[in-house]
């Protein structure tokens, strides 16, 4: 199949750290070129991949510090892309809403994965395009009305993270991710202080999040029982999860998917989440780690996690949150896409072309 | 012809009050409607024109005050309109880099209308679609290199503006603009104090421009030499002008048309402005005003501007900047795109036919 993805310009793809839908797309990307598909990017000119790269612009936005009105930027990518629409005969885009009337005039079918949060704003805008062919990143994520081929789970190679057998001695929990509310480092501090437990955290403070950060989060800190790490890297990650008696994602937001938790249950490490958003969809309930009603209750489940064989959480992963089953399920939201818009466009046409067909079916 | 017209959702087509763009769009859609065009509006669902209205939101942002994320709006209107660029001749696009992506993969032709001033950000998205169609509201405002078609000035309707033949007793200078920095309330205040000149000033003051506002403008305000009238309707406006000696333009920035020039002209009143962006192509320089070199100098040619004949200012407007000659303008950039674009095409598609030709440039 020829296929052109559409990364965002904020990141270069693969991203150096931060960036989950730049990591996502560079793994994607990648995984369809070894299979054999003619893939293009259109991404920043300073992204790396195994596809036929096309930069409108040499840089990621985020390392150019002179740009005022980001949002102008938004139409670049997509407008290189459409303009050798007729080249593919898929394009996908990852840039939400503005591929959308773009992907409404070509006749080249798009699919777009929504990775995100549907906001009052973003509803309204994906809801006037109701009809484009959508994939959701899990199915709790499906809260606006539209037409979804598919949830396609993100993936992780899985070769990139060690297995880690037993937790670490003196035993501790793990916290990663943003330091903002909606991720819920307040609940995880709270379920250390009640049950005891040593709790390390690591994650970025965002500018917008430096008030909260200050004022809820830092004067709890004692890098006694309550340590923070502040921003790490890809490989002091693995072992802050990896060393983990469990890990804990108490989030007060419908996280879209939430990577942390297959990463941590790649490392061996279960997962104590709350039940919101993607969350009962990756934790195996009982076996990789447990869905909880409330905070407390997570606090309270502790000694159940530490039961579960973390082998068993590895797998978890391994069957369900990889590479190959992401790359496995975009193709099969391709051809579906591809399968109705050959149909849409016979009927339109009234007439049937069996070679088109079956080319395109192959 | 058969004419779509995309205005931008943040304001109603006319606007209540402020809003230049919208002003501009509303005069020239009922024009061309007069003129026997069927042209199509696609504008806030509280627009009224003469055209026929294609809404695709019902109210303008601006009275919305729950959207949060306004950018993500300004994907609908364009998206409305090119799903049915094919019913169209021409497509006029008003909505600056929203349209780009978008006029590059119909085959319908788009005239942009640059309304306002290039960024370094703008410059860079309209550079990368630099093979569009566009017109310039003045010669001065062409600072990025595209490729433009026309400038077309914009344009007032005469009869709306009552004309003053003598100035108001006491005597006073005007000033009408919003409250910044680039459009130079400070130095308007400099002339009357160097003077001794009474001075009325009005406009709205920007939640943006509340610190330049209170920190050089509001400690000058004595109501007596220095009147402040805050925001005023558009009799108001036209009193404010028409009954002054002379109305002052000390701008610090390249304005990119500046209606208020023209609205005090047709009034009657001179305009003394400095040598910035429109201003040498809008004032008549010693006929309609003066056009100056330094903000010293526009404080000696006042007594020069109190010899200028009024009926000269009015006969300006009227025989440059009306809605008739704006109108006149856009239907000859039509016309010159339509024929290139019928160029390009016969070129692309190496055959002649002529029947296609001569219906278009009928």
């Amino acid at each position: 199949m020829k296929i052109a993805q559409i990364a965002p310009l904020w990141e270069t793809v693969p991203p150096p750290s931060y960036g989950g839908i730049e990591l996502v797309v560079s793994r994607l990307t990648d995984e369809l070129v070894r299979r054999g598909h003619e893939v293009t990017l259109f991404a920043s000119g300073d992204s790396q991949t195994l596809a036929s790269l096309e930069a409108v612009y040499p840089r990621a936005l985020r390392l150019d510090s002179e740009i005022q009105e980001r949002p102008l930027y938004e139409v670049l990518v997509p407008s290189q892309a459409y303009q050798r629409a007729a080249e593919f005969d898929i394009i996908h885009s990852h840039v939400g809403v503005w591929a959308l009337p773009l992907a409404e005039v070509v006749s080249t079918p798009t699919v777009h994965t929504l990775h995100g949060r549907f906001s009052r704003d973003s509803s309204e805008i994906f809801g006037y395009h109701s009809r484009q062919h959508y994939v959701s990143i899990s199915d709790a994520q499906r809260q606006t009305d539209l037409n979804y081929v598919k949830t396609v789970y993100n993936g992780i190679d899985i070769a990139n993270y060690s297995y880690y057998p037993t937790p670490q001695d003196p035993p501790y929990l793990a916290f990663l991710g943003r330091f903002s509310p909606e991720k819920g480092p307040q609940h995880a501090i709270a379920i250390a202080k009640k049950t005891g437990w040593r709790l390390k955290m690591a994650g970025k403070v965002d500018a917008v999040d430096v008030e909260f950060f200050e004022r809820e989060i830092e004067p709890l800190i004692d890098n006694k029982q309550i340590e923070f790490l502040g921003e790490i890297d890809r490989a002091d990650k693995a072992d802050l999860l990896g060393n983990a008696s469990a890990t804990l994602f108490p989030i007060t937001w419908d996280e879209p998917f939430g990577l942390v938790m297959i990463e941590s249950m790649a490392t061996g490490t279960p997962v104590i989440g709350i039940k919101m958003g993607s969350v009962p969809e990756v934790i195996a309930h009982g076996k990789s780690g447990f869905v909880c009603e409330t905070y407390d209750e997570m606090a309270e489940i502790i000694p159940a996690a530490l039961e579960l064989d973390r082998k068993t959480c590895r797998e978890h992963v391994k069957n369900n949150f990889t590479v190959t089953q992401m790359v496995d399920g975009y193709e099969a939201a391709y051809k579906k896409v591809l399968q109705s818009s050959i149909m849409q466009s016979l009927m339109k046409n009234n007439r049937f072309n069996p070679a088109q067909l079956f080319s395109l079916l192959r």
